[in-house]
């Protein structure tokens, strides 16, 4: 008997009809003899309809009350999932976070699972599908807490290694994990097998098919991941770790961002302190800093630092800068129309002259590269965004990808 | 210090515009030093719109999971009004069934509160405003119930009980109970006190302001309830035992039903089993009969049987009557066009003449009585439906409640 965790997206479940097609595939899995856990999203578009109600109230709306407000979108759709499948004829029922109960610590909005009673699920799992909130659960003093926003993914990994299930299949809205954006660039491929790693790097490089803390907490305890198409039979990306995967290319996949804006500090003191001086205040005001290069400073004196932010924080950046009397520097520049291009693959380490075939590529195109920053599995540059589309299509076809 | 229950009903939270303002209307009740508990509907046609995603998966849903699904309606007004009463500065929280808990028996749809811990909430009310859902609870078993439609005010009739609070005040989109409906007959005059058995004829003959089965729970257990509007300062009307009620006026307020068929059977044998076996066959149908009026028969040997049902189930009584082979009588007759006035009044059975009064005001009307019935403290009138408004008018007048 194999033991599956499905969980199923927003989209997957976005109106009666495709909750009706989830059911159906999930009769389908359990007709095949596998136990089923199935947990399930907010219908599309319902969790940002709950945050507007709660923004008209108050833009410091209190977070315990979001929690309960947030976790009724996954409540309706547990409900309405369970139903379709007894209609079905099978035996199936909703588990809410506190009947469970699924445990968690932390802040209210972004807490931690830490245990799930396992023992009256498996029970029912003997005779029927359980279906579950994602998203959610209930902290030790027995308060609605909510575990960030695309927790859902979360909570299947979390329940595929508490229930020490066989598998825990992710049904979204794409048929897996491509070697580029397919919409953007027709010429991307789904790719078959990926490691944890790379997916982790292409995920937070703008693939965002999982959320990225779930793979990670998958990765940590070597939980195998699916990522299909709740709408085609297709196959779709298997996830798993680095050992496991026969590399036969250097490079999996290249990743963009854009809407990025890139900020250099020239003639900084090059002694310790600096680069913290410069930060902390961002930290403070949560501007999130994505790279940071630092050069060896050549006159031994003073450095530049350059970093690159999203494009919506690029004022308030600028600001904070310029009145941040801990730092002394000569000179800053400013470039908010910049994008990060990055060719990703746990083969690269093994491959000579990937780093010198990319900025080649790059070159012929005559696209300047602004900065550059390298990881075992990634490397990334920093170009004008205008370049963005032809940068990525360049690497796509010269690391073998079309 | 008083404990108040303050009930707000789907309009009165209808909007986050509304629900503002009945955060504003509870700090209000809170800074004169009431501890407060608040119960709350879902919003205006959330309910229904939960419905209908359950009837587009199932005309047949799964009673157990549709709890699960409608409870969620007030579970989000709770979290945004919590919300609501801390952005005002309030200490104030949602305390949802499960975690009081409000124990409920009977069935899915239809169960009954019959215990709430109050420890807990108690404690909370020293500092802040509890913030509860109406219609809702849980099953000893740990299953979410709900209480059957409308049955926030049965919530919050059942928490001044248990919770011995001083006042259990019922705001609604209208400001009171009136001596008949004020959107057809403008003379229409709030009515300042009333009794439960009053309240009971007026809402069960169509003056809809509280649910029926909250009123006779408050009437068990003699909790005094007021009704008012949540948009203005008015007061509302008071609803009292008989005794406590010192009545000036005979009649306290006419109601009347629409959209009424009524049914004669003429010459039915006059013996026992004969009523039984003509209503046997509606109740298995689900026909629910109003008005049931047999004469004393005339020749000792048959009899007239008179009932009245609602139009919509006429055809469906028709033809279970014609097929009905075991009762024997001379002919029926029909009329789907008819409606009942009824007179309504604690202090009628102590005042001559009402009776009387009544049928010369509908005859001074050329009014036609088709059937009449009476109880304590009813008058009830079958006439032609087209004359309905016209007979509610006038007896408005004669009984001085213009």
């Amino acid at each position: 008997m194999t033991k599956k965790i499905l969980k199923f997206g927003g989209t997957s479940v976005g109106s009666i009809e495709r909750i009706l097609h989830v059911a159906n595939l999930i009769k389908k899995e359990h007709e095949a003899g596998n136990q089923i856990i199935a947990v399930v999203s907010a219908m599309a578009g319902k969790t940002n309809e709950l945050l507007k109600l709660s923004k008209d109230v108050s833009n410091d709306f209190n977070k315990r009350e979001l929690d309960v407000l947030l976790s009724s979108g996954e409540q309706v759709t547990c409900s309405l999932l369970a139903g379709a499948l007894i209609k079905l004829n099978l035996k199936a029922r909703s588990w809410l976070n506190w009947q469970i109960p699924i445990l968690t610590e932390g802040d209210h909005s972004n807490a931690r699972i830490i245990n799930v009673n396992v023992s009256k699920v498996n029970d029912f799992l003997k005779e029927g599908v359980a279906v579950i909130p994602g998203f959610q659960g209930v902290s030790a003093d027995g308060n609605i807490t909510t575990i960030g926003r695309g927790g859902s993914d979360a909570t299947a990994v979390a329940f595929a290694k508490l229930f020490n299930a066989d598998k825990c299949e992710i049904y979204t809205d794409v048929d897996g994990v491509y070697s580029t954006d397919p919409n953007k660039i027709p010429v991307a491929k789904k790719i078959e097998k990926i490691s944890y790693d790379e997916m982790l790097e292409l995920a937070t490089l703008g693939a965002k098919v999982m959320q990225s803390s779930a793979v990670q907490t998958a990765m940590m305890y070597d939980i195998p991941l699916e990522v299909k198409s709740t709408f085609t039979d297709r196959t779709g990306t298997k996830i798993f770790s680095q050992q496991s995967i026969d590399y036969t290319k250097s490079v999996t996949g290249v990743a963009y961002s854009k809407d990025d804006a890139k900020i250099t500090i020239i003639g900084v003191e090059d002694k310790p302190g600096v680069a913290a001086n410069i930060f902390e205040p961002l930290n403070k005001a949560q501007i999130n800093v994505d790279m940071v290069i630092q050069n060896i400073s050549s006159d031994q004196k003073t450095t530049d630092i350059t970093f690159t932010i999203k494009r919506d924080d690029f004022s308030k950046t600028k600001k904070i800068l310029e009145n941040n009397n801990s730092i002394i520097y000569k000179d800053i520049t400013y470039n908010d129309r910049v994008s990060k291009v990055s060719i990703v693959g746990a083969g690269m380490v093994s491959t000579p002259g990937v780093t010198y075939r990319m900025f080649r590529g790059l070159a012929d195109e005559r696209i300047n590269i602004l900065a550059i920053s390298t990881s075992e599995i990634k490397l990334s540059v920093i170009i004008e965004e205008e370049n963005t589309l032809n940068a990525v299509k360049k690497l796509h076809t010269i690391f073998d990808l079309d």
